[in-house]
């Protein structure tokens, strides 16, 4: 049977600290379930992030890559999907991902976010601003939800994987 | 010389009545223009209404559909592009818009709104709540314009496209 | 209601002068039928030609690009696709087109000959090499034909449209 | 450092015999190598069969799907990557594989050597009729290589990967 993928989405290059803190111990933290890691696979921010955590942890780790080549890869990748699709990947990666993650938003992140919830997948939301939590709560309550904590968003993902 | 390509993006079935009415208007606006329209394509709310609005006018009605066949596809389009993406085809409306406008926000326009800015294209925002346009300006401020009526977005559009 | 659109489909930097030569009659052709004429878009080769030769006659011009920006589009292009989708927007042409015509067999000219025959559509092989149709022929020959001048190429596929 | 990805291609419902007896024992020696396994990621055919040699010999399994569901996807997958692409989903097929193999060429296969080989992936053909060596030969003779038994087509991946 097929792995639980989760997928964990955030900013490139322009991630914050506290952005790629949170995503390192949300790896960590998803390969400590024995769940699967998806990023969107490039060695910056919170994709890089997430994916050495997961690894620190022994976990799985894919990566969707918008290039049609292995360049800009992160190191700490598995599997590397090679899409060619540019930001079209965006799609691929929340239709992959049972549950979607997000360490901050820049906008990549909103259309992974949005591109989610269009797919009716359940969104949880980590160190996002006041206008992002208002925004998308505004779109679809029941499928967004916000944690201040990894701890506490793995609990909620968990809850919504048992249902 | 290519034609200047103008995208109105917004909700299929649960579009407004408001939000309709005012994708007529921006049809009709952008064919007086010499613009050609592109939409989503289906034959519901904003993407319908804003071919209607086009060809009352004689303009020419581009929809870059989901599917891989012209089921559900709108009366009032010249060129029907069939995709077979799905949802990934928001990226290839954006990329190909010259400037985007959105008429409400549902899931689907929320991830075209953040690809568009994803591909540096400006965004021009009508009929949006207050969270919308607070989390999509705090997003990119200069990228991301208000407008409160058909009229002054294709005033602004005009005046972004002559820079 | 929607205008037929028609795409030709052939090499772009390798494409020989007679290629070239059938691809430019063929656009002709296509734009006296009254059918809107789909390229790959590139300013190359038979793309380019076939463009050139639908103008010439007063025809509409669709290119369906690989690439994110309209570098490298034909000049004969009355509307430029942009997908950013590298070679998957393939799939996008043929999908979108009636009926396919090839002028010579590349190997992106394969994938959409064999993504046509996938997606049931009727491909009519000009300039083709003895392997090519007999390939062809061999995987659909309900839906493989195969032409010796562009003027029995569109008679064919008047044919094609009529049923 | 990434796995590395060899992808197995061929006919979903249509499979012969011959082919899926080819595929399951390809999977196998696959996995023995070590190398994970990339296929179209359906229940079916030439897909399912190598995916289910794979794991016999536990090895890792990846599909890639056409769909936005799991639905009709092969039991012995460990991951499923849902694109929703349709047949655009055969480049990333292809792209994310340093070599392919084929068992059997239908149209959909036929498209994905094509696309391998216009990126510039060498192609090994098991089961190929007469008139799929001769054209995909024609097409890339540096590319295409021809294998009577599992064992030989891996031998001739095994010495792509060294060089």
């Amino acid at each position: 049977m097929a792995r639980t993928i989760i997928g964990v989405m955030g900013r490139g290059e322009g991630a914050s600290e506290e952005e790629t803190r949170a995503a390192f111990e949300l790896g960590a933290l998803i390969a400590r379930e024995g769940w699967a890691l998806l990023t969107g696979g490039r060695s910056a921010g919170v994709m890089d992030a997430a994916a050495r955590g997961a690894k620190s942890e022994g976990g799985l780790t894919l990566g969707v890559l918008p290039g049609e080549t292995a360049a800009g890869a992160s190191d700490a990748l598995d599997i590397a999907i090679l899409t060619g699709l540019g930001q079209a990947r965006n799609n691929v990666n929340v239709l992959t991902s049972r549950v979607v993650f997000s360490c901050g938003v820049g906008a990549g992140t909103a259309s992974e976010i949005a591109l989610a919830l269009k797919a009716k997948r359940s969104v949880i939301l980590l160190c996002a601003s006041v206008e992002a939590r208002a925004f998308f709560q505004s779109l679809d309550a029941d499928r967004v939800f916000v944690a201040e904590t990894p701890r506490e968003a793995v609990e909620i993902a968990r809850r919504l994987l048992r249902d």
